[in-house]
């Protein structure tokens, strides 16, 4: 086992960019090309707050799926566990993460879980706020406070390309729409989404939502306790589950704690009682999820014995 | 926080015996039928070797899909991480765990994990012997070291009726074969799962099985490790994401810890460097697991803090 | 077999009455309800431009999915085959006729065939014309020229209704558009699609459109061949093997001719060289065909020998 | 319209036979190899019994699918078509000819059609006899007598071929024995089907089994009526909508008559009231059919104006 070090990360950093080359940068995102193939960078935030950071780890990239964690934690605070999981299940899926078929293929339509585009829909939809800019600026509220970072905001290119390429998100919207599974408005629903989705951040602001699940949904300015911890215990073993698209086996499995990656190449991973990760890496593979950064994040677990499943609970 | 106690067992029992009344009992099984619904049993023994039963821990039934685990873990041993994988996916499924859809609709034909019929068929085809007689007793020498108990064996009957009821299995072997994904003789193959799944256990013995996984695989006969930490690691990981048939979601976010069932109603739990955990019910919910034994295992994790994505991870 | 004439279709229709009762009324329809049940009618004209009518033939009901046949038509007329055929496949589907699954579980994602909503939203979307109130128009010139019928119009009410339970065929409009099926504007193919299943019509103007069909594709009016032949037994075909949705196969067998339904209740038939037949029976079962209208067609098959797969062919 | 010769079929061989470069020859049976690629043969018998053959008509070839006729004709006459039908259903499936998950994926488990493999099995497993030998004679004492021909005979090494290539086929025949639709011994229901499929034919003979279908069920010999008309629909409605893989649709506008295909490169044709047509062509495509085989039958098709959906219905 290896010591938590900016030095160290700044080896592990070099150990995993080169898997970078066997990824594609997604560029559907505006700003996203070729140049962007090679960056990788991590922060780590421990419990006891403190902090390290290396590589490419100012960064800024939109929040693509890592925004569904954030949005499960406010409709499970705003319904509760039972309505919330009423419209969506929480069995992982085995399938891609825009599939339709599984909403069709089943005796209910409700989406497999929380973590895939249709359930990430269906569970934005319940954010309650009077209308959509109030539901928007509540989700931002919340992710400033628990990032202690007021300078966030939602990227307006983004959220037009989100927008412009949202095709499949429709379908799967219309869908849930024409099975009753989403009663909101479909168009509005899918606003709030992409708004969601377009959040730029940079490794600290996604380690800080890590350490938020990592150390009981404490806000980082008052202490408060936030988020009930069951809650954030429910939202953990989902992200283990199902929170790095249909290879979220392979990453309990690798790394073994639970972690949610996006398409922009981003991934917040929480280690319970111990620290949060933000790591950040554009090149994704054929799955959605960064391939420089799935390797950083598999080597950090080795190194730093974080595997929950070792024989002293990833608690060292 | 309840205490640990033979009377805190005893009370839980009582607690969780009702939920026995939603299930059905398997009685495809051999001297399976309605006297046998309303059993409850458990046994939890310590990683410092404190054992404390309670209710019907005495009642004997057949492994079935328990032996999952068994089988993975020979198949590790034997032929490494890598081979097994090459065989069989790692990641959950969301679908019927004797599904055969799910071989034919993606690209390749592996099963999913080996957690699921097919994969299971796929990895006890990997136990190393010279013939069909010698990887059974290679299975039952090694379970009979990890249980302490030499007088585990298998039933004749329940045998008889794996072989009478096997069409599907068979059909799912015949399948993989007609891929490629099964390479040995398929009789041969189911012959030895059949047997597998036939060895009868009580709750001390499956308990047993999940300390072995809790402690880094130590022999509770010479303390020596049987099988590398990093292969139980591996293990544990898939239980949490496969262990429960397509509950195993609910039991991540409910129970929290690493669990694996059967259709005669048996649960093994393992929490890492704390203890393992034996159940026995024979209700059985439409996906398959203990109607009354889950809400056991559920109601253990909440009493004795055992959720490992809790704050503390799980580690008290 | 028995003599085609007014009274014995009295006969067949109070036959064949009966089966209404095994059916639903489509409520989502205005107007539709409980008082409809039972109304069964039809109308045959023969090639020799005789008309037999008997029931309610005169209750007008909307196209839905009969429109279908229409915009195959127009689009094999303004693309030719090949192009139509690029977008849309010719296979039967062997699923429900708003499946979204489909679209999604073979290589290309191209729907099955145009007797089902994705594979008709893609062939409409191809019907020339200026801008969409200009390619409705074609359409209903088109359709009054072939019936014979000046006073053909849509309806505002069905038109109104479609749109607003349109959910499910929006999801596999924008499905389609996210995997380049659907190139043109996603609202505007939906609008002309509504308008196209909202005119209404009565079993002599089903039955016209069976025999534009039947007799090689000329007007009533002039005789000129408004269709070339080539393109109108393509149409025939795809009708027999797909246009009783996921009934096709039975009526292959049962009735043995070229059908089409809609969930109206509506059903065109058409015997290639001796008729076209219209039958309205607005209870539907859970496929989408007409009870008493299916059991009429079958029953008229029997008696007229019109199954084409009997010894003469069909042709008496 | 060409009249139809032996010289106008040499010349329909020629054109086709270029069609035989983009297919592959089935190697998983005996004595195929690459230089049967380029062969071509037809025979056309008509009802008036001219027989017109043509090219490489004297090649023999084990009849593979195109036994799924002969064994629904059997079935049918033996247990009627209700009980036929309630064991394997009569829709196209749009899918490979060897799909299992068809046979999971919906309510029943009952195979769509019996055209396909898992239907021709459970059809199959109907013919009576006393013992497996007795229904495979009757089955060859059938085929002899329609196709006038007493040397027909199975071939030993095909028959061992498809045995050895069998699992795909067991794996069908298992599952449907765990979900009740095949009540039979597996092994035996199997073992008959591989005999069908291995009984050596050449051009001559599959039109005579076509011929049989087209002019109403007449022995050849006596011209007794074997097979009631009414079943003789049946089967050429089913080979319309599911007699060519899933290509079926494709044929059905493209050559417009009932026809069943063997991965062996044959093809059997009835033109109701016209003619019988054999085809062999052992160059496939994916799909299963022959690829100069059926650019040969859209040619005859249209040259012939045999399209049963041209205005006078096929019948000219």
């Amino acid at each position: 086992m290896k010591e938590l070090s900016i030095q160290y990360l700044e080896e592990a950093i070099e150990d995993s960019r080169p898997f970078a080359a066997s990824g594609n940068v997604n560029m559907t995102l505006p700003n996203f090309d070729e140049t962007m193939k090679d960056l990788l960078g991590v922060s780590i935030i421990t419990t006891d707050l403190k902090c390290y950071s290396a590589g490419d780890h100012r960064q800024f990239i939109p929040m693509q799926s890592t925004s569904k964690v954030i949005g499960l934690m406010l409709a499970l605070q705003d319904f509760g566990k039972e309505r919330v999981f009423n419209a969506v299940g929480m069995e992982p899926m085995g399938d891609f993460f825009n599939s339709i078929s599984q909403l069709e293929s089943y005796d209910t339509s409700k989406p497999f879980n929380p973590m895939i585009n249709a359930g990430a829909i269906a569970v934005s939809a319940m954010i309650k706020g009077q209308n959509p800019a109030n539901r928007f600026e509540r989700y931002l509220t919340f992710l400033k406070e628990i990032t202690d970072n007021d300078d966030l905001a939602m990227s307006e290119d983004v959220y037009e390309a989100e927008k412009a390429n949202g095709a499949r998100n429709r379908a799967l919207a219309y869908f849930m729409q024409s099975t009753g599974t989403l009663v909101t408005d479909v168009e509005e629903a899918l606003d709030l989404y992409y708004r969601m989705n377009s959040v730029m951040m940079c490794c600290d602001d996604f380690a800080r939502v890590g350490l938020f699940l990592a150390r009981g949904g404490r806000s980082p300015r008052s202490d408060d306790r936030l988020i009930p911890p069951h809650h954030l215990r429910t939202v953990k073993a989902i992200m283990m589950t199902s929170g790095m698209y249909n290879s979220s086996g392979h990453y309990a499995v690798e790394a073994g704690f639970p972690c949610k990656s996006g398409v922009s190449g981003s991934i917040i991973g929480a280690i319970p009682g111990r620290m949060g990760i933000g790591v950040i890496g554009p090149a994704i593979d054929a799955k959605g999820n960064s391939t420089a950064g799935g390797a950083l994040i598999k080597k950090l677990s080795q190194d730093l014995d974080l595997n929950m499943f070792g024989e002293n609970g990833g608690l060292s």
